[in-house]
Formats: structure tokens, sequence, C-alpha cells
């Protein structure tokens, strides 16, 4: 297992990537995957509206990435972190890749397959069960989600009061 | 729902689609996506050790195909069409790209998420559920991944026999 400064060096880092996201305008979402020897072989942040493709979760990304640097499939020793407990596509490519460790932030009650909604896991019957560890950093990580979302609501209001005002001369 | 015939007109694309990962040597699942005028948006086939990449699954590729062909991350009103039963990657996939029906062919006893192993369809909390078809040419389908086994442990056998023959003087 990694020691604090380092899960808090690669928090941060995923940080940076969700905050990547939300400079364009998509729901904040970062992740990265490191090797054995704590290097990043993998950065991706959340671009399904950037790039009209839904399988562009920040996951995802990092770990095509990964695969393409250690040009393997198997992502064996490795260790991925991301802000947003990951979704059913997520977890099952984790659990496809072979990835050692997983380190998420805020819970997600919605689609989180890390345990919240369905824990993937800790299916017995799958061949590959990384660690998890959820949670971390949570509070920041989900205070940057809702603050996201907030600033949407607050820009649709404005346009509703600015389209209100011109409807009436 | 579609007809019967065309039913049997997608998983024969999508059998094809198997067959390209065959000639290969990459374990043959093939899938397709059409759009609800009939129109075939997205083709797939396992390529995942071809690219070295755990992400490179039939499913996975032809969806990401249907949504650049729509430019959307939504193919709503949208089927699928695979030889297998889908891993927990490809059925969240599915989920988070909003497919309206799911046909697949065998079933997977170590894998399948569309109630082999889990069902993620009838996750009642997730936001999206499709119809699932399962089991459609699920003989033929069965028998073309078994065959390619067969075929893989038949080489392996032979490599080992030659290598004793060798050894042997």
């Amino acid at each position: 297992m990694l020691t604090k400064d380092q899960k808090e060096k690669y928090m941060k880092l995923a940080f940076e990537q969700a905050h990547l996201a939300q400079d364009q305008g998509e729901v904040p979402i970062g992740a990265i995957v490191v090797d054995n020897s704590g290097n990043v072989i993998g950065k991706g942040y959340n671009r399904r509206e950037l790039d009209e493709d839904s399988t562009q979760h920040a996951e995802l990304i990092a770990i095509r990435q990964a695969c393409h640097k250690m040009n393997s499939w198997r992502l064996v020793d490795c260790s991925l972190f991301v802000t947003l407990e990951p979704c059913s596509m997520c977890a099952g490519a984790i659990i496809n890749s072979r990835v050692k460790e997983v380190y998420y932030g805020a819970f997600d009650p919605k689609a989180g397959a890390a345990g919240s909604v369905v824990n993937l896991f800790t299916v017995e019957k799958f061949n590959h069960h990384p660690q998890v560890f959820g949670g971390l950093y949570k509070d920041q990580a989900a205070e940057m989600l809702k603050s996201f979302f907030r600033q949407i609501r607050e820009k649709q209001k404005e346009q509703k009061l600015s389209s209100q005002e011109k409807d009436n001369g």
C-alpha cells in the first residue's frame, strides 16, 4: 500500500485532471494511473460532452493511455486514482485491466459500482479483485462536483431571466 | 422489438465481426450497433491483444463508432447485437450510452454482466434499463468460441511436441 504522502500527491494530480474538465464545461472528474515505480503512466478527465462519446470517462481514458504506455493490456501492479467512485463501465475496465489498487474520492449514490449502488470489485466469480480505498479527500471531491452543478443552475437561471427581460421588451 | 428476420440479419453481421477477430488470432467476439431505421452505425470486434488495450472489446468499439457517427453520446433508440454476453465494462457502456435494446449470443458464466454472474441491466437505481434478449444463436456463438480455444490448445500441443523432438535431436 502507498504512504499517506504518495496518496495525497496522486490524488492532487487526479484533481488537476478534474479541473481541466471543469475549465471546459464538463462535469469535473479526473483520474490517473501510476505504475509500481510511482510513474504516472495515464491521465484522463471526463470528456463525454466534448467528444460526444459515452465511453470517454476519466478512468477509461487514463487506462487506455496507461495500456499504450506499457504496451500491455495488463496493468498489473498499477494503481488508479479517481476523484469520483467509478461507474460500472469504469469498474469493469479496472477489473479487465487487472489494476492492483483503486483510490477514489467522492461516493456516487446514483451510479457508484464500488459499493454505493453495486460492488463489482467484490464479485467472487470475477477473475480479478483490486484493493479498493474509497472516500479519499471525499469532501473536497464532493464540493467540486456540487459547486460545478450550482454554477450550471445559476447560469440557467440567469439565461431564463435575461430571456424573460427580452420578452418583456 | 425487431422481427425474427431483422434479428437474424444483425446477428449475422455480429458473427462476421467475430470472424474478423478470429482471423487475426483474437478471441472471436463481434458486435454491431443499429439505429432505429435499421442502419448499422457501429461495428467492432475484440482487439484486446492486437491493440494491447483492455478496453478494446467488441461492444466498446461499436459504441464509440456509433457515438461518432451520430455525433451524440446518447444512443437512444439504438440496438446492440453481440455474439457473447457483455462483461461489466461493456454492460456499463451500454447503460451509459442509453442503448434501447441488447441482443446477445452465448452466455458467459465467468464474466457475464447480463445475468450469468451479475445483472447490471436490472439494477433499479441506475438511470437506464435497456431491454435485453440473451441466448440468440447461442449454440453457434458458443461453438465458435469453443472451437477457437480448441485450436489454440492443439497449436500449443504441437509446439510442445516439436520442441521435445528438437530436444531429443
